[in-house]
């Protein structure tokens, strides 16, 4: 069949959207119709170029959801007509690492994701002229159409609406399973966010649901302070706007100390800027003898983080988090009910609805600041 | 009174033994008489002149055992003739880290600890001429008698011989401790413990309590091989004897790997060596999703560790422990019962025993490489 898709023909150049062959599903596999897809930092991340993995041209996009046309040999849990999100990090509940229980990051078809390619090792898109086009993150949802491996998909409610939901496919996870599933925070924590974009206004709400006690944003755009208000966000940190010779670790010591604890730092910090020299102070502002603080922001290629081991042996601990820790097929559905029951909120987070013929001005707004989150509606 | 001591009295030179002053015991204080003491690398650290918070005079020690000899005002846990080891890491049940529930870092009385000072600020020992000297730890166990905080104190059964537990003091609680408070390592875990000196053989030993399958070593050192087994390891890798090429990291994860689980790595690793560049080989030879690296090895000052946030984003976590995650007070006595019961093994590392007027050669030993504890006993 034909469809409609945004390619990316080669780096750092706007997408060109134009029909592309798509083939049928094969064994395991399911074809679907995105109805709406999300524009994400990791999106621009390797359009630009700076992702030394990325490969052209690729359809980009990893943040959908959409109908379920039809399904490949052998496909069991799926139907025509059902309603899914696609997972980039999916879950096959039989490798080693499903299996452990002791993390999300299912290795069932890693190595051909990573080489943008479905499981058999073929792509299913091509140009017209039969350049064969890689698939991007395991999902490729800047498309119309685009297949995908059964267990990729997360099953979701019929009345859900797309053009919100989609957001769940990468950012509300991420943030919210950040909180819950990695950090495991408490009631009554203090924890810092460093960054309130669209992963860090998550991370926002999912302390709120956590009930935390303090809830510090950071970041160096004051704008951010009314975004993250309305999230939960209980002090704001705008690290230029200290006082000279105050550094933003010793700001955020200060204000979690209380008349008992003399010590201050926080219980959880969040990084979701991917920038290390931020991921350090994230680590540092923690509390001795129990801070953790959670890597979510993707770093530049290369870099790398850094810090005096003694900060460890005080007992602060350095984790990260990819898809918030979230096991896509069980959780992703609870997460799309959360939003049904009004436990969380995404619709003023979607900033931006555009159709597919415009999606270059979804990465505009994103470069200039003025979007959280754009979506994609076809 | 008079007291019998190795005073520390300039970083580089060795210890002089000597006649000082030692006041007695202040409110909530006690006097101690140390009946044996164990030389540890963090006395070598500090007297090399490398630690750039140490102070001199002192006098250096805190691996000790004694019995109490007289308490000052208002100490209720203790008496005359009880059985007690120093703890460098006190344990007051009373401040917000003991109370937290989360640490066995007591802050009790962090700064004047720090200082070489008691919890009033001022010194205990002084030289024959009245020049004040340092305590060291807030333990100071080079010396026949010492003066401690109550809370410092653990106290611990008298039929257990003082020059094998002192060493609970120090080397056996924080190697034991890692693998059981920190790291909580399970039943059928794969481990890897780098250097096997004091603290190694230690972990080794805590890693067979807790029912590793795979206790692998790592020492540049072929001769720890046998010191190693004896303590339950069960693989030895010596990096430098690896093929051109095969990476200490690549040598572990290979051994790690099943028919099942193709992707490899350790469930645990722990630092024992202070090098900065093996704590990055251990956080990397960790399993994907799920491993854990405990950094126990103190680092040169102001040394740094590196590493891409890709290994933490993937699901490795990074942690440190100091004395093991051990509350001294609870846990230390436990452990002595441990040693008196045969479940852990301490004689065989006591390699010297060596009268006060010879401690100096305790610590030519340490550097040349030919014990794993030199015990002083009084």
């Amino acid at each position: 069949m034909r469809t409609r898709a945004a390619v990316a023909l080669a780096p750092g150049k706007p997408l060109q959207v134009m029909d592309v062959n798509l083939e049928d599903p094969r064994e395991g596999e399911v074809l679907i119709e995105i109805k709406a897809t999300g524009i994400c930092h990791t999106d621009e991340f390797t359009l630009s170029g700076a992702d030394p993995e990325g490969l052209f041209p690729a359809i980009l996009g990893h943040e959908g959801a959409g109908v379920v046309v039809k399904c490949g040999p052998g496909v069991k849990s799926l139907k025509p007509g059902d309603h899914v999100i696609p997972l980039y990090t999916p879950e096959c509940r039989e490798c080693p690492s499903c299996l452990s229980q002791k993390t999300n990051l299912c290795t069932a078809i890693r190595a051909t994701q990573g080489q943008g390619l479905m499981p058999d090792g073929t792509t299913r898109f091509s140009m017209l002229d039969g350049t064969p086009i890689f698939h991007y993150m395991g999902c490729s949802t800047f498309a119309n159409h685009t297949v995908m491996p059964e267990i990729a998909l997360a099953k979701v409610r019929d009345d859900a609406p797309f053009d919100k939901i989609c957001y769940i496919g990468c950012g509300v996870t991420t943030g919210i399973g950040a909180v819950l599933n990695t950090a495991k925070v408490e009631i009554g924590a203090k924890a810092v966010v460093f960054g309130l974009g669209g992963i860090g206004l998550n991370v926002i709400q999912g302390l709120k649901m956590a009930g935390a006690d303090m809830i510090i944003g950071v970041d160096i755009n004051d704008d951010k302070k009314e975004w993250g208000e309305k999230f939960g966000m209980t002090h704001f940190v705008n690290p230029k706007s200290l006082p000279e010779g105050t550094s933003v670790v010793q700001a955020i010591v200060d204000m979690t100390k209380t008349p008992f604890d003399k010590i201050g730092g926080a219980d959880y910090s969040f990084d979701c800027t991917g920038n290390v020299k931020v991921m350090r102070d994230a680590l540092e502002c923690t509390h001795r003898g129990w801070g953790q603080s959670i890597i979510i922001g993707v770093a530049p290629a290369g870099a790398t983080i850094e810090t005096r081991p003694f900060q460890l042996v005080t007992g602060r601990v350095w984790k990260g988090t990819a898809f918030g820790g979230a096991r896509g097929r069980t959780d992703v559905p609870k997460i799309v009910d959360w939003y049904m029951d009004g436990k969380i909120e995404i619709d003023s987070m979607i900033t931006h609805i555009l159709p597919l013929d415009r999606i270059n001005e979804g990465f505009d707004l994103m470069h200039e600041g003025k979007s959280i989150r754009s979506v994609v509606v076809f």
